[in-house]
Order: C-alpha cells, then sequence, then structure tokens
C-alpha cells in the first residue's frame, strides 16, 4: 500500500493522509525528507501528499516542482542520509517520531489546519491521550500570579486534566511545576536536545515520568524568536482551552489565546487591577469574550460539556487545494504568475482573474512556494517574495 | 382639581399620578402626610393615589382600610401639623421637596418601580437633569483603588456626566471628591440634616454648589442598618449605569447592582485579582455578564448609544393593581385572610384558591399592609407578618 495514504478520514473521499495507521520505517523517512526539505509547512506538505499520493512520489517532484516555480538553483530537498541519522539520534535519546494519523497522534492536534505531519515525543505517551488544558502567562509574573497558577494546575490535575505549557520561565514554569504527579505536556519551540531556556532542563526531566515534551522542530534546532509563536499554535492546539493567567498587551501569551480562538478553543483569561500592566492582556481577552476565570470550577465546568466530543465537534477537513487533475500548462502558469506581486492577492481573485480552475492556481501556487517564492499571508492572501 | 392626578402619562389611561404638573402646597403637604404614614411605601402610596384618586381621599380612608385589614390598635397617620412642620424646616435649611410628576424630578429616577413620591432635594438642582452615571464601591478601598476611582470619576465628568455616590467612607467619597467642579449628587441614606457618616459634612457641602444631595426619608431621621440597601435602589435609579469598583462578596454595592439590573440600568465591573477579596464581587459581576471597565471609554462608549433614550426606553408603567370596582365584601375579605400565613405565597395563586378577582385581593392585601400585617417578598409572594 502507499505511505499511509490509502486509508480515509471519516469515509470522504480526496483527504489521502488518514487516520489510525501506523507507518512503515521507509514511509517515516519519507515523510521526515519531505517537512524538513525547505519551504514545505504542514499545509504544503498535506497538499503535496494529497497530490501526489504519498510522501515519496512527493519528494520525486519537488525539483520539477520548483523549477516550475521559478527557484534560483536547485532545490535542497533533505537528503535520506539527514533523515536516517535524525531518526537514530532520536532513537538514542529515547525520542519517538510520531505522525499524524497514528495511534499516539494526540486527537485534538490532529485536528488543526497546519497539525505538523511528525512531531518529536519524549516521555509518557498516555499523558497525550487525556484531556489537556493550556495555561500561559507572563515570563515576569510576580509572586501572587505564581501562587495562583499553582492553584489552578493542581486542581486541574486533581480533575483529571493534563497540563500543557511552555517551559517558560514565570507562569509556565509555575504550572508544569504544580503538575509533575498529576502529568504535565510542554511544547518546546527548538529541538528535543535545546531545551530552552537551559536552566529548566532539569524541570523537563522532572516532567517526563507522568508527562511529556513534544515539539516539531528537527534535533539540534536552536530555538529563534519567531519559533516561538508558531510553537504557540500547538499548544492551544493540544488543549481544550486556554488559560491566560496575566499577560501584557502585545505579549505571546495573547498569540496563544488567538491561535485558540481560530483552532475553536475555549480561552479563559485571569482578571486583574487595571492598573497592573500584567493584568492588561487578559481584561482585554475578557472585554473581548473570553471566560473570566477566578477558580478553577470556572475552567472545569466550562470544559467538561465539551470533553468527549473530539469526533462530533472535529471540523470538516479542509477542501484538498490540489484535486488530481490540476496540472498547469506553460501560458497558463505564466499567466498566473503575471498577476502575483508583492501586494497580497486574494487567492480567489486570483482565479478569477486568471480565466483558470482554482485547481490550476493552487498548483500553481504550490510551485511557486516550493521554489521559495510565495508569501501565504491570513485569510487567502498571497504574495510574491 | 385633583391632587395632580388628572393628567395621563404618555396617555395611558388609569395611571393616576402623572407627569410635569406642581403640586400646589395643601396637595404637598397631604403627599407627605400619606408617605411619611405606617406602613406606607412608594408602591402602597401609588395603589391608593390611583385608586382613591388623590392622596387626601386615601388619607381619608387609611383608618378604616387599617381596621378592614386588621390592625391593632388606631393608625397613627402621619399629622398635618407634622408634615407642616418639615415642610417649614426643610424650607429653612434650604431643601426642596420635590414630587414624582413634577419637573425637577429626576427623570430615570421617575421610571423606577418604587420611586419615591417624594424626595428631598439640597444643592444645584440642574445636576439633576444631566445623564448621570453611578461610582460605588468598598469603604475601605486602598490606593490603588482610590486611584482608578478617581481617574475614571475626573473622566466622567470631563465627558459631561454628573457622577452619582453614597456619600460613604472609600471609593464614594473618592468619586465625589474627583467631580466636585463637574457636579455629583450625594444620595443619603438618611434625613438630610442626619449626614451619615458625620465626618463627610464638610464634603456634601462641597458638593452643593455643582451637585445635589437627595433623600428619601424625613429630615431627623438616622439612618438605620436596613436603609442603606433601600437607598442603593435610588443611586442605580437616577442613573444610566452604575460602576462598581471593589466589591467585596456580599458588599452593599452588590445590591446596587442588582437593583441596576432590575432597572434595566447597564452594570460595569471593574476586574482585580482573583487573589484580592476586594475583587470578588466585581469579578463575579463580570461573570454574570456585567461590562468590565478598565479605561472610562469602556463607560462611554457603552452609555452613548442609550443616552436621551429615556422615553424610549422607559418601562411600561405598572398595571395598576386596583381598578376603581375592587371593594371586597366581608366574607371575601375573610376567605382572602385565612388562606394567607406565616409562608409566602403567590398572588396570582391566591386569587385563584380565593375564586375572587385580582382586584378584590388587591385591595385586601393593601388593607392588611396599611395594617400592618403584610410583608411583601420579591416576585409577586405575600405572607402574613
Amino acid at each position: 500500500m502507499g505511505l499511509g495514504c490509502g486509508a480515509q478520514v471519516n469515509g470522504r473521499k480526496g483527504n489521502k493522509i488518514s487516520g489510525a495507521v501506523r507507518l512503515t520505517d521507509e514511509q517515516r523517512i519519507d515523510w521526515l525528507r519531505l517537512i524538513r526539505s525547505p519551504n514545505i509547512g504542514p499545509r504544503t506538505f498535506r497538499s503535496l501528499v494529497n497530490h501526489f499520493g504519498g510522501a515519496r512520489t512527493a519528494l520525486e517532484a519537488l525539483p520539477s516542482l520548483a523549477q516550475r516555480g521559478g527557484a534560483r538553483g536547485a532545490v535542497q530537498v533533505c537528503s535520506r542520509e539527514d533523515a536516517v541519522r535524525e531518526l537514530a539520534l532520536a532513537h538514542k535519546l529515547g525520542i519517538a517520531f510520531v505522525a499524524w494519523g497514528e495511534p499516539d497522534y494526540p486527537a485534538r492536534l490532529q485536528m488543526i489546519d497546519d497539525a505538523p505531519p511528525l512531531i518529536t515525543m519524549r516521555g509518557n505517551a498516555a499523558a497525550l491521550a487525556r484531556p489537556m488544558v493550556a495555561i500561559v502567562g507572563s515570563r515576569n509574573a510576580l509572586g501572587a500570579g505564581l501562587k495562583f497558577t499553582q492553584m489552578i494546575a493542581r486542581e486541574l490535575g486533581d480533575a483529571g486534566f493534563v497540563v500543557v505549557s511552555g517551559l517558560a520561565r514565570g507562569i509556565d514554569a509555575a504550572a508544569h511545576k504544580a503538575s509533575l504527579a498529576a502529568g504535565t505536556v510542554a511544547v518546546l519551540a527548538g529541538g528535543q536536545d535545546r531545551v530552552y531556556p537551559a536552566e529548566h532542563a532539569s524541570l523537563l526531566e522532572a516532567i517526563l515520568p507522568a508527562g511529556s515534551a513534544l515539539s516539531e522542530m528537527p534535533l539540534g534546532w536552536e530555538p529563534r524568536a519567531s519559533d516561538f509563536p508558531r510553537r504557540n499554535r500547538l499548544i492551544s492546539g493540544l488543549s481544550l482551552g486556554v488559560v491566560i493567567i496575566e499577560a501584557a498587551r502585545r505579549s505571546g501569551s495573547l498569540i496563544t489565546a488567538r491561535c485558540a480562538l481560530e483552532q475553536g478553543r475555549e480561552v479563559f483569561a485571569v482578571p486583574g487591577s487595571p492598573l497592573d500592566p500584567r493584568a492588561e492582556g487578559t481584561n482585554g481577552l475578557i472585554k473581548q469574550g473570553a471566560t473570566p476565570v477566578t477558580e478553577t470550577a470556572d475552567i472545569v465546568s466550562a470544559l467538561q460539556p465539551i470533553m468527549g466530543q473530539h469526533e462530533l465537534f472535529a471540523r470538516e477537513p479542509e477542501r484538498d487545494v490540489l484535486p488530481d487533475d490540476g496540472e498547469p500548462a506553460d501560458d497558463e502558469r505564466a499567466r498566473i504568475v503575471a498577476l502575483l506581486g508583492p501586494a497580497p492577492l486574494q487567492i480567489d481573485d486570483l482565479v478569477r482573474l486568471a480565466k483558470s480552475s482554482p485547481a490550476v492556481v493552487g498548483m500553481v501556487l504550490l510551485e511557486l512556494e516550493i521554489a521559495g517564492r510565495l508569501e501565504r499571508h491570513g485569510g487567502g492572501l498571497v504574495s510574491l517574495i
């Protein structure tokens, strides 16, 4: 059979990445090569595998796709050797690679649009199967905020929830520490062997017996500033809801809250004095409709009705961008590319202006993306880089 | 004409207490006697005047009503001499008596179900004609709460609002002080000559040039504990909305918030840390749907759409309890009284069980009330005392 891509999700046709089948070792190598190749994010990965019927075929197509997309120079496809080396290192460090659709892949994370095709996982896999709540907040929290965090985290653990957070200083660390026994999940912005901040390496070790550490980044990857907001979507994606405890204006915690909203997760915020800058973000969230939290019961009572309804409330999988018939002719490709520029344009408008089919436009955009020439903005907007 | 009772509110028939006509001196004496008589609250006052066509006739009927209601001993109707004495003292002290329906009666207060038939008023009457916002909160507020109160009160004054409060220590005093120049209204729980707390007498004097002091209680009345919650309905009743700044659980400020809700006023609450007991009440209000306030714009932007819509959103005046034909026969009265006991009973059930008309039941209840034998609970429940 193909690379785990023959089965169907919920019986839907055309959704070729699918559930509850373990990859073979060879398939895992192909998946890893594809997601580690330049300009391939989770969404592009899915489009490619769906279009080409598997990661292997997609890998083989990458050079010609990049060329048709106008790549400057040859595309640096991740080599088989590099992938094998990363898998071997992971094995040595006790780190598992879990693929989208495999039984150990966290159920709710699987539902987000840009779920990572592969995650690395250390610790107790059972923790990832239980209902999760994220707790995030400011790194420079003071005593009161830390104390409140500990109370909420401990009580959520007692209520059967796994606490998810980002291993940062301040609120994150307090949330993990208070739920070590009950099980807690740390989502890393870098590779599993590049824990940030370094002083939390021993905290991470303490997490692993009952809990887990999770990352989508390659082993050896030092986290950069831009990796943290990207990581935040995994924190919310894993969880039924996100509790924001203390957040200044424009803080990373508010990015997690926005991810949670986009993913249809509950957003909880702890109120604070209008004179306390650390409460500016959380009070703002409450004004925008977040559920105010002053005790654990506020969270539990809001989540209990939606627990166990993963399937019921699962999003419709995104319509595939690329039906199998989307193969653009050269002049059509040129016409589409000519319409694009540095100013973001709606894909729908592009289809209309180019007088092409959505499938053909989707394929041309994919080629440009793989060639490193396309930037995707929110709301279906694209521009040339 | 009768005691200001010939005109009609909004053209509705049967609503005999009505608007925009000044009482004669004699009428004012009668109104004052009726509302100062025992067991006559604002609702009973209205029922009596509507039923009997005026305060004078109602006063004359009181003894027989009380007797039919089973009063123990003769009813102590307020004497003409006492009323004249209170009016003369008020005049001497520069205090005006303003009756429901007179031009100086505050427009929004007039709309509440239990608006006082007469209020005493000192200071600048113009303040009572402007849009008002109440600010209330805990008496033991600390620096941060007081500072925030001053900011909100000053900015509301700048935005053209008159700040209403209760002259208490803490938040109330801070709100008044910050809006002395813009105009602020103090609603007293006792008589105008019994300012509580006594140390705020000079604050009250400072309020009067631009603002006003208002009370429904008799001159000479020392406020008791039960007068404060009763007074709170006037604070909310005068206002477009009520801002609660710091309120512990079961505090008087929460009573004001409940009054505001019942009267259809906006409720605003300032969030605070879950670990701060002074924020327990306000956080609770926000959980119940109160608008969170961290800056004055939160209040102004919520109120601006409803300003100047007094008439549009005026409640339907309550259906008169007592049409003119409600005159119970002795056996019917006995049957109704026999159904009542110490356990609260719905008036609707009473009508059904007694096989009487609502008008007759209403009259019997009024007699019992005047006789001091009836207690009215919320939600149309009554019981014998």
